[in-house]
């Protein structure tokens, strides 16, 4: 049977539930604790920060399947099933045995596969009746892709923008405003902790951290308002799950197994949604993968973190979330392009790797650049830079395929696109990209900042 | 039958040849005239400034169909078949009884429908032995496009960007640069006739005509390079031919039967393609269809032009056409965003317009933003201003259904996505977005530069 270059399921075949891989997982995810009392959160205090139905989602263990609503479902309509791409082109231009496989998430206007989260949240969010929701974002997928799913739904979209992203990105503040959105640059003056902050470090340029405190803060003291999130939580990965079940579904239909699976992490929403169907077969010892989470050299959570319960925000105004970690002041070094610059990582994929279903491995960004130029030549898409880092790890993996002569199976997400991210890509087209590497003392100092539970 | 919200043909059905609706005009578009001599040009003459299999094509009047190459097939597969999308949510939110339909051709890094010529530009470059090609862009579609297709065969690529939008318009550059191509702004001191402009209007900001102009001068002077365009010539309708046969393929599948077919216009490009086997149907009294050109009013080759023969280009080395023009030396005001500033229209699309085939109107800028945010906000998908010409005529016809009760089914192109046209989105949303309408002397005193032939 010839495989196509796209392999599409049919609209009809779009997952009508989310796969919920912790109700497989033996060790479960540790709870979210209160940062006051160090218990864990129960429903009623995170219900004054996040919409209800979503703290169901957040809290819950134990349902493999959690139906998709059909207002959801519609919505995804519109812009997935997203491709599998069989890529025919740099299988040839790397002259490898392996077959390569990506998941394609880039083919809507928010660039990304943040898009599926974001509609299930403020779908939630109107249900119950709220006015709107304030969110931060980094890089701008994930503020982008909530003010499309706001839009839709006609509620508020409230973005703090991490200050170097909202001047060095017009172009993603300005994607928001059209869709409807109010977007401020963080550190604002407009909260409590940002003023602070502020004061604290006159002239910083924001991170994410801080921009979570205060988009929590404007939730929590605005009526009818709650904070949404794009990465990090379970309920997050729950909704990424679709991109798994699309892809499953998608190998399924052409009988293709494959041997590895490859994501870039971040706070672990793309990863832990791809490989959520994958790591629950091998959770219940039905198959085998290899699964191999990519992280930037500049902010290794996974790789040389500390699995411990930390701060989620710079404002310690979050809950505490066991997950491996840098410590909540990590800040990667300012010639870090692109996103995949939090501090920690998703519950899941923290408890997933020390648990040894999943590895991680970390890559430099000048490398990851030349990986992503390689492949937009051949395969024609310009990819983001966080989902350049799988894509150097696929490249890599069909290059030892090509040395043993094994017939590997690679599938990588390919999570987004760069249109947004011209400026490193400039970087890199005139030799000016760097790399940073932190020291073990940089991240031992970050790490003794974490609460002692 | 339900009709799903993206109408997708299979990857074999990609059509096998472009459709040539010349071959079923009665009057056949005039031939290019040699400005020297004003006689037709020749195979040969035409053979010293495009490549020879590009100028069998553009001289082709006779054959209906034109086999697609297998390489060229292989790389439309990479980002083709493109959705028909139902747009349910406008239709929704227009409270219509019409049935709206769009053919989606930003899925790709180009973002627009011009990679459709530029592949098959590339391939029969490449083919010829040649070492590269040369183009001019404007608002950087056409130069992206071509970027990837050059990278894709490994032959060099040689952009003359408008200078405006090379100052503008950063992120295109890098784009292309990416790709590998050499982007240069226009008018530059690279050419005789750059330098000679430049002279003469010390500070210009460039016009497409001239860099036409220094992009076929750079072709013609040096040797194993030829000149390629975007739009306009004959040869490219044909490739652009693709968009109407799927098109008609993804309509047919689900026994759907338009009423209205709406394009944008500024060359002609994508206008021709999406509707040449709806012509041709017409052409041959086998069905009727409404069939309607979309132009700014900034710049109405067609509302307001001449029929008549002009200058392809400000240099006045390239072959006259006859053709809807508003003379060559005419540029649209300097708030005019996005493409669509061409001052004539391919010489096809002009005959079909003549004949009464086609009928053609024209709109002012701050409505076409307009339309732009509203069909992002419900169908999610940000578009290129150009495109949203097509849009905001598509609203206007389902409007007057809404009116009417009647239960047209409408299909518009959308050419493209606006991921990098949001400083113009930018004016829009201050609301410091502008519109200009040429005054008839204005026309009348550039037309009177054209050519007596």
């Amino acid at each position: 049977m010839t495989i196509p270059y796209k392999i599409y399921i049919e609209e009809n075949e779009i997952p009508r539930s989310w796969y919920n891989v912790r109700a497989d997982m033996k060790n479960k995810p540790a709870p979210l604790l209160n940062p006051a009392t160090r218990k864990p959160m129960t429903a009623e205090e995170l219900g004054g920060v996040f919409c209800t139905e979503l703290v169901k989602q957040e809290l819950d263990n134990d349902n493999a399947y959690i139906p998709i609503p059909d207002e959801i479902v519609d919505f995804y309509k519109m812009y997935r099933p997203s491709p599998l791409v069989r890529a025919y082109c740099l299988e040839k231009a790397l002259d490898t045995p392996a077959e390569i496989y990506y998941k394609f998430e880039g083919n809507n206007t928010s660039g990304s596969h943040k898009l599926n989260s974001a509609i299930a949240q403020a779908y939630y969010a109107k249900k119950q009746g709220l006015k709107g929701v304030t969110t931060e974002t980094g890089a701008g997928q994930w503020g982008t892709a909530l003010s499309m799913a706001c839009s839709y739904f006609g509620i508020d979209c409230k973005v703090f923008m991490v200050k170097v992203s909202y001047e060095q990105k017009p172009f993603r503040r300005e994607v928001m405003r059209t869709y409807g959105a109010n977007v401020t640059p963080s550190p604002s003056m407009e909260t409590e902790v940002g003023r602070k902050i502020n004061a604290e470090f006159p002239g910083t340029t924001g991170s994410l951290g801080c921009a979570i405190s205060e988009a929590v803060e404007t939730a929590v003291t605005n009526e009818g308002y709650r904070y949404v999130l794009g990465s990090v939580l379970s309920q997050v990965l729950l909704h990424q799950s679709v991109i798994g079940l699309e892809t499953k579904a998608a190998l399924e239909k052409y009988d293709i197994k494959p041997d590895i699976i490859i994501g870039c992490a971040g706070g672990g929403s793309n990863l832990g949604g791809l490989i959520s169907p994958f790591a629950g077969e091998i959770l219940r010892g039905e198959n085998n993968y290899r699964i191999i989470a990519v992280e930037p050299a500049s902010c290794p959570s996974l790789t040389r973190g500390k699995y411990i319960y930390d701060f989620c925000d710079t404002g310690k105004i979050c809950p505490l979330a066991k997950m491996y970690t840098l410590g909540s002041g990590y800040i990667p070094a300012p010639n870090h392009a692109g996103g995949l610059r939090y501090h920690g990582m998703s519950s899941i994929v923290s408890q997933l790797y020390d648990d040894g279903i999943i590895e991680a491995t970390s890559v430099k960004q000048t490398d990851v650049f030349e990986a992503a130029q390689k492949f937009a030549r051949v395969e024609g898409i310009l990819p983001a830079p966080e989902s350049s880092h799988a894509i150097k790890v696929a490249i890599d993996e069909a290059l030892k395929c090509k040395e043993s002569g094994e017939k590997k199976t690679i599938v990588f997400g390919l999570t987004g696109t760069g249109y947004f991210d011209m400026v490193a890509y400039q970087k890199f087209n005139d030799g000016e990209m760097t790399d940073y590497v932190p020291t073990d003392e940089e991240i031992a100092a970050s790490l003794a900042q974490c609460p002692k539970v």
